[in-house]
């Protein structure tokens, strides 16, 4: 089955009058999975970077796979609190107060490119702060990738002038 | 370089006088990512399963790869209000209070056979309450994989009977 058809729309979460994408069902069914990263890895080939870094949890599903495929590095963007090293961290805005990124300090070197990875792009807020990272770390953002991009949010404008790729655009 | 020596310790994570076991720098390095994963590979290859159960978040870092490896799908186990389907919870104790996982009703089919794997296995509260759920659910455990078995905790032996591969026992 093509992973397209794969992903199911659940209305009302996590609040009322969200229809959220739910990508679970392609990671289920292992020939809709192997095609989300066999498309996933056409659109990134032509990239340059040294590391995936993966935006946690959904990110980790893609970006891992990916990693080992291109014989590159996986970096893990967390949750506050999650990383046991020294870390760094970027807030972003929620429509109500504001969350926090961490990245471990010595997870990339200077000069180190970065391919950021996660499944979805909405606002922009998550991926600008994971952005904002991998440049205080002194690494260069070399592509943002995603499986669906929600473009009446207009996240793409946000995040400035990064190669950006998204397979499904909504 | 062998994964076994990207693992560090970092003392007094997540709190004092617990030495935390970082594997962030396996997936760093592609060439420990790959032992790690080609290593787990022939741990399970003998085990028969329909899918891949992996614990969120450390646990989707290898149970996708290995799902995608071996043709089976992977299926993610979640924290509280992750997933938006309809789901089934299991609880399990922590030193003090609860914590709750949960997986997605329609996850499995009855029947379905199941590898659980985490990163670690400590006092074995996450993957009990796994086992209870993918049970719940009419599904076979067939095994549980994970990198690190913590074996002065005895998670192993509040897990009952089922065949389990830990790579590396402390």
């Amino acid at each position: 089955m093509n992973y397209r058809e794969s992903i199911r729309e659940i209305p009302d979460f996590p609040k009322e009058g969200i229809i959220f994408k739910d990508i679970t069902p392609i990671f289920k069914d292992p020939g809709a999975f192997t095609g989300l990263i066999d498309e996933l890895y056409e659109e990134i080939k032509s990239l340059e970077f040294d590391y995936i870094a993966g935006i946690e949890a959904r990110g980790f599903l893609i970006g891992a796979p990916l990693a080992l495929k291109m014989g590159k590095g996986f970096i893990p963007i967390r949750k506050k609190g999650k990383l046991p090293g020294e870390i760094i961290r970027a807030e972003y805005e929620l429509e109500y107060g504001s969350n926090v990124l961490e990245m471990h300090r010595d997870a990339i070197e200077p000069g180190s490119k970065v391919l950021i990875i996660d499944d979805l792009l909405a606002t922009g807020g998550t991926v600008g702060a994971s952005i904002e990272m991998v440049t205080e770390l002194q690494g260069t953002v070399t592509g943002l990738a995603f499986i669906i991009e929600l473009t009446f949010l207009h996240g793409r404008e946000k995040l400035g002038d990064y190669p950006l790729v998204s397979l499904i655009k909504d």
